[in-house]
């Protein structure tokens, strides 16, 4: 019998996303989740429509969704595709806008390790540059000088605000690079809903694709919603590629309600945005070296011992926060913004690993 | 500024499902869904789950679906993949048997629609080779003295049931052709649910992957669950490059729920074939030639007008049907069996239009 298995695919390792384990207790701070269920108005309005419509197909444009968000954002539904999750669409991307072999895909290093995945996936060409020591980007004057970055590329992802660092970045700043850069660029604002400025605008340029998520902001992970808003173009190039009914019916459901309870999600997010100042605070206090953030997480240098051993010991503690095993990332912690409570745990556990 | 698009997906035409028109009092008899709600226990275990968690990320592996389909199939779970809808692993299983250019993806013609969509998409090459003049396989012996069909091909799409045709396939003769066939062989058996014979143990043969959809057999189009079983290496393969968490957590519940009550979605799919029956016979009777169906769709050449028109007819009485376009199908209309209330509505528009 012949190979089965495209030898591209055969060499593949599969994207290890954060750990989902179910054990009673834990504090679960290493997926970005947002503490705080579902407004109950979209609590209710998703039981309501769990009936027997459910034998039927959800809205494959999901054009209600798309025509809500048009609104939200000053554009047309035309420039808003929706995604089994914002990662069904960066990927869509990669196949879109990236040729297979020579085509180049790049980011900034660290950020977020799907974009690898996918292009590999793909079998286009990986490419990055590192950030600035404190996680800031590149200037575009450094950046051509750079022998790690192509302002050619076919596609660029900039995490913004950055994961795993937390880091905010100027919509100025950002705009100058979209404008120098030839390829497509996603603006991936996943965590955006807690930082104080969005690029948004910028999906006015010709080359920009601007990536939003209702996982985290909107406490949707679970039924995996995420859009792009960009030129219109774009938006019909990835949808010649789109599976015909991506996104589940309850789904759509669930997004169109939210953008009803706005008010609440802001209440929300301040709640983490407060949080996410008094750990940063405590842990600072003890030692940590945390790097300002503007998202619901933060990344931090644990004192004393190893950021692995760290991990760990919070473990043992019924603590699951993340490590990235890369050379720029390894020194530091990600932990997600919880409840108050769940901080003051880590604050807890924190200062009985210091003690031991 | 450089051009954005691949050419090649600047070339797509996007896939047309069948239409999602929200008319009152319409029948909606174009795109197969199943006139039977979810089973009361499925609808109580998804509200039961509209919570708080909703903010959790799903399962990534779906791993609960697939022990509990493993068990239903005696396979292990690492010969099942869960998808968003089979529609989307399709498209995944082109992306992974089939080498962009010169890999050949074949299918019989006419069956789903679908696939040369997504291996254009892939930029591959299709291949189709046409069922007989009743819709019957073409033997083993036959395909090798045709032009149109390549034993060595990577991919061959089998829809069993066969779609638009509703024919049946005995396990048998799909056997010898798996085994004769060099490549993956993908049995689409979205329809078996309705039909007296499945070949699902044909995923024990090396190359071969049945798919099936918890859409029509299970009303659960909505909420986008879909699943392969076959040898641990195929379905290892889809596994690299599908989406971390391509499958929502209520489609999960959903879906799990359904197994814990598949004798109420056999009943539902015992009145799906007793109408079938009985709008087979009252059609046949009004000059329809109607082929033997073991799905809930039946494929009828209506009498005196061509079937485009009657498409138009029936709409004009709120009767929506669906009519394909090619010259294997377009003097065919595919009905998909409602309810009995749904199938007299059919009868009485029929005879409306046959005295116009």
């Amino acid at each position: 019998m012949k190979k089965l298995i495209r030898p591209l695919v055969e060499g593949l390792h599969a994207y290890v996303p954060g750990e989902q384990p179910k054990i009673p207790g834990l504090i679960k701070l290493n997926t970005n989740e947002n503490p705080y269920p579902p407004s109950p108005k979209v609590l209710r309005a998703v039981k309501a429509a769990v009936d027997g419509r459910l034998r039927l197909y959800p809205p494959p444009t999901a054009h209600l969704l798309r025509e809500r968000l048009a609104t939200l954002h000053g554009c047309k539904p035309e420039n808003v595709i929706i995604g089994n999750g914002s990662d069904e669409l960066l990927s869509m991307a990669v196949r879109a806008f990236v040729e297979p072999g020579t085509g180049l895909a790049q980011w900034f290093s660290p950020s977020y390790s799907l974009y690898p995945v996918i292009v590999r996936q793909h079998g286009a060409t990986s490419g990055s540059a590192p950030l600035e020591a404190d996680f800031s980007l590149p200037s575009p004057a450094a950046l051509r000088k750079s022998p790690d970055w192509s302002f050619d590329a076919s596609l660029t992802f900039v995490t913004t605000p950055n994961a795993p660092s937390g880091r905010a970045y100027a919509a100025k700043e950002l705009e100058a690079l979209c404008r120098a850069l030839q390829g497509v660029v996603i603006l991936d604002e996943a965590y955006v809903d807690f930082a104080p400025e969005s690029a948004m605008k910028l999906h006015r340029l010709p080359n920009v694709l601007v990536s939003r998520t209702f996982s985290k902001g909107f406490s949707l992970c679970f039924q995996r919603v995420g859009y792009f808003v960009g030129p219109a173009p774009l938006i019909a190039a990835l949808d010649k590629i789109r599976d015909s009914y991506n996104v589940n019916g309850l789904g759509q459901v669930a997004a169109l309600a939210t953008l009803d309870d706005l008010p609440y999600y802001r209440r929300c997010a301040q709640k983490i945005i407060a949080t996410r100042k008094r750990l940063t605070e405590e842990l600072t206090r003890l030692g940590f070296d945390v790097l300002p953030s503007v998202t619901n997480f933060i990344f931090a240098k644990p004192p004393k011992l190893p950021a692995k051993q760290w991990l760990a010991e919070l473990r043992k503690r019924k603590i699951l926060v993340r490590w990235f095993d890369y050379p720029a990332t390894r020194d530091r912690l990600r932990i997600t913004i919880g409840t108050d409570a769940e901080a003051r745990a880590v604050v807890r556990a924190a200062k009985q690993i210091l003690v031991r």
